[in-house]
Protein backbone atom coordinates (compact mmCIF):
# COMPACT_ATOMS: atom_id res chain seq x y z
CA UNK A 1 0.00 0.00 0.00
CA UNK A 2 1.15 3.43 -1.01
CA UNK A 3 1.89 6.23 1.59
CA UNK A 4 -0.70 8.16 2.58
CA UNK A 5 -0.25 12.32 3.31
CA UNK A 6 -3.02 11.50 6.39
CA UNK A 7 -0.18 9.02 7.49
CA UNK A 8 2.65 11.42 7.51
CA UNK A 9 1.00 13.21 11.03
CA UNK A 10 0.43 9.57 12.62
CA UNK A 11 4.04 8.85 11.41
CA UNK A 12 5.60 11.35 13.57
CA UNK A 13 3.40 10.49 16.41
CA UNK A 14 4.41 7.41 16.81
CA UNK A 15 8.22 7.97 16.42
CA UNK A 16 8.05 10.56 18.83
CA UNK A 17 6.53 8.16 21.00
CA UNK A 18 8.79 5.66 20.83
CA UNK A 19 11.92 8.15 21.43
CA UNK A 20 9.94 9.07 24.90
CA UNK A 21 9.62 5.40 25.46
CA UNK A 22 13.85 5.11 25.40
CA UNK A 23 14.78 8.42 26.26
CA UNK A 24 14.05 11.23 28.24
CA UNK A 25 16.51 13.52 26.59
CA UNK A 26 14.46 16.03 24.68
CA UNK A 27 17.53 16.73 22.39
CA UNK A 28 17.22 13.11 21.02
CA UNK A 29 13.41 13.66 20.61
CA UNK A 30 14.39 16.64 18.35
CA UNK A 31 17.16 14.44 16.53
CA UNK A 32 14.28 12.12 15.80
CA UNK A 33 11.56 14.40 14.34
CA UNK A 34 14.36 16.25 12.40
CA UNK A 35 15.52 12.65 10.44
CA UNK A 36 11.70 12.70 10.31
CA UNK A 37 11.24 15.45 8.71
CA UNK A 38 14.64 15.26 6.22
CA UNK A 39 13.02 11.80 5.46
CA UNK A 40 9.60 13.33 3.97
CA UNK A 41 11.41 15.91 2.60
CA UNK A 42 13.16 13.71 0.28
CA UNK A 43 10.53 11.06 -0.27
CA UNK A 44 10.09 9.53 -3.91
CA UNK A 45 6.40 9.41 -5.30
CA UNK A 46 4.88 5.85 -4.64
CA UNK A 47 6.78 5.26 -1.10
CA UNK A 48 5.17 1.98 0.22
CA UNK A 49 3.88 2.89 3.91
CA UNK A 50 5.91 -0.09 5.70
CA UNK A 51 9.31 0.70 4.08
CA UNK A 52 9.05 4.04 5.53
CA UNK A 53 8.19 2.35 8.62
CA UNK A 54 12.00 0.86 8.09
CA UNK A 55 13.59 3.93 7.46
CA UNK A 56 11.86 5.41 10.72
CA UNK A 57 13.72 2.62 12.60
CA UNK A 58 16.78 3.06 11.25
CA UNK A 59 16.27 7.66 12.24
CA UNK A 60 15.01 6.11 15.71
CA UNK A 61 18.13 3.48 16.13
CA UNK A 62 20.60 5.94 15.19
CA UNK A 63 18.75 8.19 17.25
CA UNK A 64 18.51 7.11 20.38
CA UNK A 65 21.01 4.36 19.91
CA UNK A 66 18.95 1.53 21.08
CA UNK A 67 17.01 -0.84 18.15
CA UNK A 68 14.47 -2.58 20.40
CA UNK A 69 13.27 0.30 22.84
CA UNK A 70 9.99 -1.90 23.32
CA UNK A 71 11.62 -5.11 24.64
CA UNK A 72 10.53 -4.46 28.24
CA UNK A 73 7.00 -3.43 26.77
CA UNK A 74 6.70 -6.30 24.54
CA UNK A 75 7.05 -9.18 27.49
CA UNK A 76 4.53 -7.09 29.36
CA UNK A 77 1.98 -7.62 26.71
CA UNK A 78 3.21 -11.39 26.17
CA UNK A 79 2.83 -11.98 29.41
CA UNK A 80 -0.37 -10.17 29.43
CA UNK A 81 -2.02 -11.95 26.83
CA UNK A 82 -0.72 -15.42 28.56
CA UNK A 83 -2.12 -14.43 31.62
CA UNK A 84 -5.74 -14.46 29.72
CA UNK A 85 -5.03 -17.76 27.06
CA UNK A 86 -6.00 -20.50 29.44
CA UNK A 87 -9.87 -19.18 29.91
CA UNK A 88 -9.79 -18.03 26.07
CA UNK A 89 -8.81 -21.40 25.04
CA UNK A 90 -11.64 -22.87 27.09
CA UNK A 91 -14.25 -20.28 25.30
CA UNK A 92 -13.19 -21.38 21.83
CA UNK A 93 -13.22 -25.00 22.56
CA UNK A 94 -17.01 -25.06 24.45
CA UNK A 95 -18.35 -22.97 21.63
CA UNK A 96 -20.52 -23.61 18.94
CA UNK A 97 -18.02 -23.28 16.39
CA UNK A 98 -14.47 -23.46 17.57
CA UNK A 99 -12.81 -22.18 14.24
CA UNK A 100 -14.99 -18.65 14.38
CA UNK A 101 -14.55 -17.76 18.19
CA UNK A 102 -10.64 -18.28 17.57
CA UNK A 103 -10.78 -15.80 14.77
CA UNK A 104 -13.14 -13.56 16.60
CA UNK A 105 -10.20 -13.85 19.86
CA UNK A 106 -7.30 -13.59 16.90
CA UNK A 107 -9.24 -10.51 15.95
CA UNK A 108 -9.69 -9.40 19.49
CA UNK A 109 -5.73 -9.56 19.71
CA UNK A 110 -4.92 -7.03 16.50
CA UNK A 111 -8.08 -4.75 18.78
CA UNK A 112 -6.13 -4.28 22.23
CA UNK A 113 -3.74 -2.10 22.44
CA UNK A 114 -2.24 -3.57 25.50
CA UNK A 115 -0.21 -0.17 25.31
CA UNK A 116 -3.05 1.48 26.80
CA UNK A 117 -4.70 -1.50 28.36
CA UNK A 118 -4.92 -3.19 31.67
CA UNK A 119 -6.97 -6.62 32.09
CA UNK A 120 -9.83 -5.20 32.68
CA UNK A 121 -9.89 -3.13 29.27
CA UNK A 122 -8.60 -6.30 27.85
CA UNK A 123 -11.19 -8.55 28.96
CA UNK A 124 -13.84 -6.39 27.77
CA UNK A 125 -12.59 -5.63 24.31
CA UNK A 126 -12.58 -9.78 24.32
CA UNK A 127 -16.10 -9.79 25.10
CA UNK A 128 -17.12 -7.32 22.55
CA UNK A 129 -15.17 -9.13 19.61
CA UNK A 130 -16.76 -12.38 20.35
CA UNK A 131 -20.25 -10.87 19.47
CA UNK A 132 -19.28 -7.64 17.26
CA UNK A 133 -20.34 -8.21 13.63
CA UNK A 134 -16.95 -7.85 11.14
CA UNK A 135 -17.61 -5.13 8.44
CA UNK A 136 -16.17 -7.79 5.62
CA UNK A 137 -16.81 -11.24 6.83
CA UNK A 138 -15.53 -13.91 3.67
CA UNK A 139 -16.02 -16.83 6.74
CA UNK A 140 -17.93 -19.14 4.11
CA UNK A 141 -15.39 -18.70 1.37
CA UNK A 142 -12.11 -19.10 3.74
CA UNK A 143 -14.19 -22.50 5.15
CA UNK A 144 -13.75 -23.33 1.77
CA UNK A 145 -10.56 -22.62 1.15
CA UNK A 146 -9.44 -24.40 4.44
CA UNK A 147 -11.32 -27.42 3.38
CA UNK A 148 -9.06 -27.57 0.20
CA UNK A 149 -5.84 -26.59 1.72
CA UNK A 150 -2.83 -28.68 3.65
CA UNK A 151 -0.21 -25.61 4.05
CA UNK A 152 -1.01 -22.65 5.63
CA UNK A 153 1.32 -19.48 6.07
CA UNK A 154 0.02 -17.57 9.29
CA UNK A 155 1.99 -13.74 9.65
CA UNK A 156 1.40 -12.75 12.60
CA UNK A 157 1.48 -9.03 14.00
CA UNK A 158 2.16 -7.49 17.35
CA UNK A 159 3.67 -9.01 20.87
CA UNK A 160 -0.05 -9.94 22.94
CA UNK A 161 -2.10 -10.36 19.68
CA UNK A 162 0.58 -13.46 18.93
CA UNK A 163 -0.98 -15.29 22.31
CA UNK A 164 -4.36 -15.16 20.70
CA UNK A 165 -3.02 -15.87 17.12
CA UNK A 166 -1.76 -19.07 18.82
CA UNK A 167 -5.37 -20.50 19.84
CA UNK A 168 -6.07 -19.96 16.09
CA UNK A 169 -3.41 -21.61 15.40
CA UNK A 170 -4.33 -24.54 17.77
CA UNK A 171 -7.78 -24.85 15.82
CA UNK A 172 -5.95 -24.95 12.81
CA UNK A 173 -3.93 -27.92 13.05
CA UNK A 174 -7.24 -29.76 14.94
CA UNK A 175 -8.10 -29.29 11.29
CA UNK A 176 -4.76 -31.49 10.59
CA UNK A 177 -3.14 -28.69 8.63
CA UNK A 178 0.30 -27.91 8.51
CA UNK A 179 1.12 -24.46 9.68
CA UNK A 180 3.81 -22.29 9.55
CA UNK A 181 3.90 -19.16 11.91
CA UNK A 182 6.00 -16.11 10.09
CA UNK A 183 7.20 -13.11 12.16
CA UNK A 184 9.45 -10.03 12.49
CA UNK A 185 13.13 -10.65 11.17
CA UNK A 186 13.91 -7.89 13.94
CA UNK A 187 12.40 -5.69 16.00
CA UNK A 188 10.24 -3.75 14.42
CA UNK A 189 8.19 -1.65 17.14
CA UNK A 190 6.03 -3.63 19.46
CA UNK A 191 5.87 -6.24 16.49
CA UNK A 192 6.53 -10.27 17.58
CA UNK A 193 10.12 -11.52 16.55
CA UNK A 194 11.18 -14.69 16.72
CA UNK A 195 12.41 -14.55 20.05
CA UNK A 196 8.26 -13.33 20.93
CA UNK A 197 7.11 -16.41 19.49
CA UNK A 198 9.20 -18.91 21.34
CA UNK A 199 8.26 -17.03 24.50
CA UNK A 200 4.40 -17.78 23.90
CA UNK A 201 5.20 -21.51 22.87
CA UNK A 202 4.43 -20.98 18.93
CA UNK A 203 8.40 -23.65 18.87
CA UNK A 204 6.30 -26.58 20.49
CA UNK A 205 3.16 -26.40 17.89
CA UNK A 206 4.77 -25.09 14.59
CA UNK A 207 7.92 -24.37 12.60
CA UNK A 208 8.40 -20.83 12.97
CA UNK A 209 10.02 -18.84 10.00
CA UNK A 210 11.01 -14.67 10.20
CA UNK A 211 10.16 -12.03 7.24
CA UNK A 212 13.59 -11.76 7.00
CA UNK A 213 13.62 -7.93 8.02
CA UNK A 214 12.90 -5.91 10.79
CA UNK A 215 9.74 -3.93 8.84
CA UNK A 216 6.64 -3.41 11.11
CA UNK A 217 5.00 -5.54 8.23
CA UNK A 218 5.57 -7.54 5.25
CA UNK A 219 7.30 -6.03 2.11
CA UNK A 220 7.72 -9.39 -0.34
CA UNK A 221 10.69 -7.45 -2.05
CA UNK A 222 12.60 -7.31 0.73
CA UNK A 223 11.53 -10.80 2.43
CA UNK A 224 13.85 -13.21 2.95
CA UNK A 225 14.10 -16.30 0.34
CA UNK A 226 12.68 -18.63 3.08
CA UNK A 227 9.92 -16.41 3.56
CA UNK A 228 8.90 -15.93 -0.04
CA UNK A 229 9.29 -19.56 -0.97
CA UNK A 230 6.70 -20.26 1.74
CA UNK A 231 4.14 -17.45 0.93
CA UNK A 232 4.31 -18.48 -2.48
CA UNK A 233 3.89 -22.23 -1.81
CA UNK A 234 1.38 -22.78 1.05
CA UNK A 235 -2.19 -23.00 -0.27
CA UNK A 236 -3.45 -20.59 2.25
CA UNK A 237 -2.14 -17.24 3.51
CA UNK A 238 -3.20 -15.84 6.63
CA UNK A 239 -2.24 -12.04 7.51
CA UNK A 240 -3.05 -10.51 10.82
CA UNK A 241 -2.74 -6.93 11.05
CA UNK A 242 -2.41 -3.63 9.63
CA UNK A 243 1.42 -3.52 8.77
CA UNK A 244 1.13 -7.23 6.61
CA UNK A 245 -1.93 -5.34 5.03
CA UNK A 246 -0.43 -2.82 3.89
CA UNK A 247 2.76 -4.28 2.11
CA UNK A 248 0.54 -7.46 0.91
CA UNK A 249 -2.86 -5.69 -0.04
CA UNK A 250 -1.57 -5.41 -3.90
CA UNK A 251 -0.12 -8.80 -4.22
CA UNK A 252 -1.50 -11.33 -6.57
CA UNK A 253 -2.74 -14.41 -4.78
CA UNK A 254 -5.28 -14.67 -2.54
CA UNK A 255 -4.96 -14.07 0.97
CA UNK A 256 -6.84 -13.86 4.25
CA UNK A 257 -6.56 -10.57 6.08
CA UNK A 258 -7.90 -10.45 9.32
CA UNK A 259 -7.68 -7.38 11.41
CA UNK A 260 -8.96 -3.91 12.63
CA UNK A 261 -9.06 -1.20 10.34
CA UNK A 262 -7.52 1.44 13.22
CA UNK A 263 -6.81 4.43 10.52
CA UNK A 264 -8.82 6.02 7.66
CA UNK A 265 -6.21 5.17 5.11
CA UNK A 266 -6.45 1.62 5.92
CA UNK A 267 -10.22 1.82 5.95
CA UNK A 268 -10.42 3.46 3.08
CA UNK A 269 -8.61 1.13 1.20
CA UNK A 270 -10.65 -1.82 2.76
CA UNK A 271 -14.13 0.18 1.96
CA UNK A 272 -14.85 0.24 5.66
CA UNK A 273 -15.28 2.70 8.81
CA UNK A 274 -12.13 2.97 11.18
CA UNK A 275 -12.28 0.73 14.00
CA UNK A 276 -14.09 -1.77 11.24
CA UNK A 277 -13.31 -5.72 12.04
CA UNK A 278 -12.33 -6.95 8.88
CA UNK A 279 -11.89 -10.81 7.93
CA UNK A 280 -11.17 -10.33 4.43
CA UNK A 281 -10.03 -12.84 1.13
CA UNK A 282 -8.41 -11.07 -1.19
CA UNK B 1 6.90 29.91 24.23
CA UNK B 2 8.73 27.64 22.64
CA UNK B 3 8.26 24.87 20.08
CA UNK B 4 7.53 21.24 21.66
CA UNK B 5 8.11 18.52 20.08
CA UNK B 6 4.76 17.51 20.77
CA UNK B 7 3.63 20.06 18.59
CA UNK B 8 5.65 18.30 15.60
CA UNK B 9 2.94 15.86 14.90
CA UNK B 10 0.28 18.10 15.67
CA UNK B 11 1.42 20.65 13.02
CA UNK B 12 1.64 18.08 10.49
CA UNK B 13 -1.81 17.05 10.92
CA UNK B 14 -3.46 20.78 11.05
CA UNK B 15 -1.68 21.69 8.05
CA UNK B 16 -2.68 18.65 6.21
CA UNK B 17 -6.24 19.50 7.27
CA UNK B 18 -5.87 22.83 6.26
CA UNK B 19 -4.64 21.39 2.78
CA UNK B 20 -7.94 19.53 2.37
CA UNK B 21 -10.60 21.91 3.08
CA UNK B 22 -9.00 24.30 0.01
CA UNK B 23 -8.59 21.58 -2.42
CA UNK B 24 -8.92 17.57 -3.15
CA UNK B 25 -5.83 17.62 -5.50
CA UNK B 26 -3.50 15.22 -3.18
CA UNK B 27 -0.02 16.73 -5.43
CA UNK B 28 -1.15 19.78 -3.47
CA UNK B 29 -1.15 17.69 0.12
CA UNK B 30 2.19 16.41 -0.26
CA UNK B 31 3.43 19.45 -1.94
CA UNK B 32 2.38 21.35 2.17
CA UNK B 33 3.35 18.19 3.77
CA UNK B 34 7.07 18.05 2.03
CA UNK B 35 7.05 21.85 3.02
CA UNK B 36 6.12 21.55 5.98
CA UNK B 37 9.18 18.44 6.15
CA UNK B 38 11.71 20.92 4.73
CA UNK B 39 10.69 23.46 7.51
CA UNK B 40 11.55 21.40 10.70
CA UNK B 41 14.28 19.71 9.30
CA UNK B 42 16.03 23.29 9.36
CA UNK B 43 14.58 25.06 12.38
CA UNK B 44 16.68 26.51 14.65
CA UNK B 45 16.46 25.96 17.97
CA UNK B 46 14.30 27.88 20.90
CA UNK B 47 11.63 28.54 17.36
CA UNK B 48 9.05 30.14 18.95
CA UNK B 49 5.17 27.96 18.56
CA UNK B 50 3.40 30.85 16.90
CA UNK B 51 6.37 31.58 14.75
CA UNK B 52 6.06 28.16 13.20
CA UNK B 53 2.48 28.22 12.20
CA UNK B 54 3.08 31.91 10.34
CA UNK B 55 5.99 29.73 8.46
CA UNK B 56 3.24 27.04 7.87
CA UNK B 57 0.75 29.61 6.82
CA UNK B 58 3.57 30.60 4.07
CA UNK B 59 3.63 26.87 2.76
CA UNK B 60 -0.05 26.31 2.69
CA UNK B 61 -0.57 29.96 0.75
CA UNK B 62 2.36 29.12 -1.93
CA UNK B 63 1.22 25.65 -2.41
CA UNK B 64 -2.69 25.81 -2.77
CA UNK B 65 -2.37 29.30 -3.42
CA UNK B 66 -5.27 30.68 -0.91
CA UNK B 67 -4.24 32.65 1.84
CA UNK B 68 -7.95 32.64 3.68
CA UNK B 69 -9.14 28.73 3.16
CA UNK B 70 -10.91 29.00 6.48
CA UNK B 71 -13.17 31.67 4.87
CA UNK B 72 -16.59 29.99 4.40
CA UNK B 73 -16.10 28.32 7.96
CA UNK B 74 -15.37 31.13 9.47
CA UNK B 75 -18.49 32.76 8.40
CA UNK B 76 -20.18 29.71 9.58
CA UNK B 77 -19.25 29.55 12.63
CA UNK B 78 -19.66 33.36 13.42
CA UNK B 79 -23.43 32.72 12.40
CA UNK B 80 -23.64 29.58 14.66
CA UNK B 81 -22.53 31.54 17.65
CA UNK B 82 -24.59 34.77 16.71
CA UNK B 83 -27.77 32.74 16.66
CA UNK B 84 -26.99 31.50 20.14
CA UNK B 85 -26.41 35.34 20.78
CA UNK B 86 -29.45 36.69 22.79
CA UNK B 87 -30.01 33.70 24.90
CA UNK B 88 -26.77 33.74 26.16
CA UNK B 89 -27.08 37.73 26.53
CA UNK B 90 -30.13 36.95 29.07
CA UNK B 91 -28.07 34.04 30.87
CA UNK B 92 -25.55 36.67 31.75
CA UNK B 93 -27.72 39.35 32.82
CA UNK B 94 -30.23 37.67 35.01
CA UNK B 95 -27.24 35.68 36.97
CA UNK B 96 -25.64 36.28 40.35
CA UNK B 97 -22.51 37.71 39.12
CA UNK B 98 -23.01 38.57 35.54
CA UNK B 99 -19.06 39.44 34.86
CA UNK B 100 -18.43 35.99 36.41
CA UNK B 101 -21.35 34.13 33.69
CA UNK B 102 -19.71 36.14 30.84
CA UNK B 103 -16.18 34.99 31.65
CA UNK B 104 -17.42 31.12 31.71
CA UNK B 105 -19.77 32.09 28.14
CA UNK B 106 -16.54 33.77 27.17
CA UNK B 107 -14.07 30.66 28.04
CA UNK B 108 -17.31 28.19 26.72
CA UNK B 109 -16.57 30.11 23.39
CA UNK B 110 -12.83 28.74 23.32
CA UNK B 111 -13.91 25.18 24.00
CA UNK B 112 -16.23 24.70 21.52
CA UNK B 113 -14.63 23.29 18.15
CA UNK B 114 -16.97 24.74 16.16
CA UNK B 115 -15.67 22.36 13.61
CA UNK B 116 -16.98 19.64 14.57
CA UNK B 117 -19.79 21.03 16.90
CA UNK B 118 -23.33 21.21 15.72
CA UNK B 119 -26.25 23.50 17.45
CA UNK B 120 -26.92 20.69 20.02
CA UNK B 121 -23.25 20.29 20.84
CA UNK B 122 -22.56 24.09 21.45
CA UNK B 123 -25.47 24.49 23.51
CA UNK B 124 -23.96 21.31 25.76
CA UNK B 125 -20.37 22.87 25.96
CA UNK B 126 -22.19 26.30 27.53
CA UNK B 127 -24.29 24.39 29.83
CA UNK B 128 -21.18 22.23 31.05
CA UNK B 129 -18.69 25.70 30.59
CA UNK B 130 -21.43 27.38 33.08
CA UNK B 131 -20.81 25.00 36.24
CA UNK B 132 -17.59 23.45 35.87
CA UNK B 133 -14.76 24.23 37.57
CA UNK B 134 -11.72 26.34 36.81
CA UNK B 135 -8.36 24.63 37.33
CA UNK B 136 -6.89 28.40 37.60
CA UNK B 137 -9.19 30.18 38.89
CA UNK B 138 -8.05 33.71 39.74
CA UNK B 139 -10.93 35.44 39.82
CA UNK B 140 -10.62 37.74 42.96
CA UNK B 141 -7.47 38.63 41.76
CA UNK B 142 -9.02 40.19 38.73
CA UNK B 143 -11.38 41.87 39.90
CA UNK B 144 -8.77 43.61 42.34
CA UNK B 145 -7.08 44.67 39.20
CA UNK B 146 -10.33 45.35 37.05
CA UNK B 147 -11.16 47.84 40.03
CA UNK B 148 -8.42 49.42 39.50
CA UNK B 149 -7.92 49.32 35.60
CA UNK B 150 -9.53 52.17 33.05
CA UNK B 151 -7.98 50.45 29.84
CA UNK B 152 -8.09 46.92 28.95
CA UNK B 153 -6.86 45.74 25.57
CA UNK B 154 -9.12 42.23 24.79
CA UNK B 155 -7.13 39.79 22.57
CA UNK B 156 -9.62 37.64 20.82
CA UNK B 157 -9.04 34.10 19.38
CA UNK B 158 -11.12 32.56 17.26
CA UNK B 159 -14.17 32.96 15.03
CA UNK B 160 -17.20 31.76 16.86
CA UNK B 161 -15.93 32.40 19.54
CA UNK B 162 -15.12 36.06 19.26
CA UNK B 163 -18.75 36.38 19.61
CA UNK B 164 -19.27 35.32 23.03
CA UNK B 165 -16.05 37.45 24.06
CA UNK B 166 -18.37 40.39 22.80
CA UNK B 167 -20.45 39.19 25.83
CA UNK B 168 -17.53 39.39 27.94
CA UNK B 169 -16.53 42.90 26.55
CA UNK B 170 -20.45 44.15 27.13
CA UNK B 171 -20.18 43.43 31.02
CA UNK B 172 -16.52 45.14 30.83
CA UNK B 173 -18.10 48.28 29.52
CA UNK B 174 -20.96 48.03 32.23
CA UNK B 175 -18.38 48.27 34.68
CA UNK B 176 -17.42 51.76 32.60
CA UNK B 177 -13.79 50.58 31.58
CA UNK B 178 -12.84 51.39 28.39
CA UNK B 179 -11.95 48.26 26.37
CA UNK B 180 -10.10 48.00 22.65
CA UNK B 181 -10.73 44.34 21.50
CA UNK B 182 -7.46 42.84 18.85
CA UNK B 183 -7.95 40.68 16.22
CA UNK B 184 -5.64 38.87 13.58
CA UNK B 185 -4.03 40.98 11.16
CA UNK B 186 -4.87 38.74 8.46
CA UNK B 187 -6.09 35.45 7.70
CA UNK B 188 -4.64 32.57 10.14
CA UNK B 189 -6.50 29.54 10.13
CA UNK B 190 -10.33 29.97 11.53
CA UNK B 191 -9.02 33.10 14.03
CA UNK B 192 -11.03 36.00 13.89
CA UNK B 193 -9.74 38.97 11.84
CA UNK B 194 -11.04 42.69 11.62
CA UNK B 195 -13.35 41.50 9.38
CA UNK B 196 -15.02 39.02 11.55
CA UNK B 197 -15.45 41.92 14.57
CA UNK B 198 -17.02 44.05 12.17
CA UNK B 199 -19.61 41.42 11.51
CA UNK B 200 -19.91 40.34 14.87
CA UNK B 201 -20.37 44.04 15.71
CA UNK B 202 -17.73 45.61 17.72
CA UNK B 203 -17.01 48.25 15.86
CA UNK B 204 -20.67 49.48 17.16
CA UNK B 205 -18.89 49.30 20.92
CA UNK B 206 -15.82 49.52 21.34
CA UNK B 207 -12.29 50.29 18.95
CA UNK B 208 -10.64 47.47 17.06
CA UNK B 209 -7.26 47.46 16.49
CA UNK B 210 -5.39 44.29 14.80
CA UNK B 211 -1.60 42.73 16.23
CA UNK B 212 -0.32 43.77 12.68
CA UNK B 213 0.25 39.97 11.59
CA UNK B 214 -1.69 37.37 9.98
CA UNK B 215 -0.06 34.51 12.85
CA UNK B 216 -2.23 32.63 14.70
CA UNK B 217 -1.62 34.14 17.83
CA UNK B 218 0.37 37.28 19.41
CA UNK B 219 4.04 37.73 18.78
CA UNK B 220 4.81 41.24 20.38
CA UNK B 221 8.14 41.37 18.76
CA UNK B 222 6.52 41.06 14.99
CA UNK B 223 3.35 43.15 16.15
CA UNK B 224 2.37 46.57 14.20
CA UNK B 225 3.69 49.88 16.79
CA UNK B 226 -0.68 50.40 17.13
CA UNK B 227 -0.67 47.16 19.14
CA UNK B 228 2.25 47.46 20.88
CA UNK B 229 1.66 50.44 22.03
CA UNK B 230 -1.92 49.68 22.90
CA UNK B 231 -0.97 46.30 24.94
CA UNK B 232 2.28 48.54 26.61
CA UNK B 233 -0.30 51.00 27.77
CA UNK B 234 -3.26 49.38 28.32
CA UNK B 235 -4.25 48.33 32.57
CA UNK B 236 -5.37 45.36 32.00
CA UNK B 237 -4.49 42.94 28.92
CA UNK B 238 -7.10 40.16 28.68
CA UNK B 239 -5.80 37.75 26.18
CA UNK B 240 -8.06 34.96 24.96
CA UNK B 241 -6.77 31.16 23.81
CA UNK B 242 -3.67 29.04 23.04
CA UNK B 243 -2.54 31.10 20.52
CA UNK B 244 -1.73 33.97 22.42
CA UNK B 245 -0.93 32.35 25.48
CA UNK B 246 1.69 30.68 23.76
CA UNK B 247 2.99 34.37 22.35
CA UNK B 248 2.83 36.40 25.62
CA UNK B 249 3.27 33.69 28.34
CA UNK B 250 7.30 34.56 28.88
CA UNK B 251 6.02 38.60 28.68
CA UNK B 252 7.29 40.89 31.53
CA UNK B 253 3.96 42.24 32.64
CA UNK B 254 0.76 41.12 33.83
CA UNK B 255 -1.99 39.46 31.68
CA UNK B 256 -5.28 37.36 32.28
CA UNK B 257 -5.34 33.88 30.17
CA UNK B 258 -8.82 32.98 29.37
CA UNK B 259 -8.50 29.55 27.88
CA UNK B 260 -8.64 26.56 27.70
CA UNK B 261 -5.73 24.14 27.65
CA UNK B 262 -6.12 21.80 24.34
CA UNK B 263 -3.12 19.70 24.52
CA UNK B 264 -0.26 18.42 26.64
CA UNK B 265 2.48 21.37 25.96
CA UNK B 266 0.34 24.07 26.99
CA UNK B 267 -1.35 22.44 29.74
CA UNK B 268 2.11 21.64 31.25
CA UNK B 269 3.25 25.04 31.07
CA UNK B 270 0.18 26.03 32.52
CA UNK B 271 0.51 23.23 35.59
CA UNK B 272 -2.93 21.98 34.59
CA UNK B 273 -4.01 19.14 32.47
CA UNK B 274 -5.18 18.93 29.27
CA UNK B 275 -8.93 19.95 28.80
CA UNK B 276 -8.88 21.89 32.07
CA UNK B 277 -10.33 25.54 31.68
CA UNK B 278 -7.71 28.07 32.98
CA UNK B 279 -8.45 31.79 33.95
CA UNK B 280 -4.70 32.83 35.27
CA UNK B 281 -3.60 36.36 35.88
CA UNK B 282 -0.07 36.12 35.47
Amino acid sequence: MKLQADCVPCLFKHALRTAKISTQDETKHWEVLSGLARLFSELPEDTIQVEVAGEIQKILADSIGDRDPYRHLKRHYNDLAIELSPQLRKAIETSEDPLLTAIRVAVAGNIIDFGVSDTFNVEQTIRDSLTREFAVFNYNKFCQHLAEAETILYIADNTGEIVFDRLLVEQLLQHNKQVTIAVRGGPAINDATLEDAIYVGFDKIVPIITTGTALPGTVLAKASLEFKTCFESADLVISKGQGNFEGLSHCSRSIVFLLKAKCQPIASELGVQPGDMVFYLS
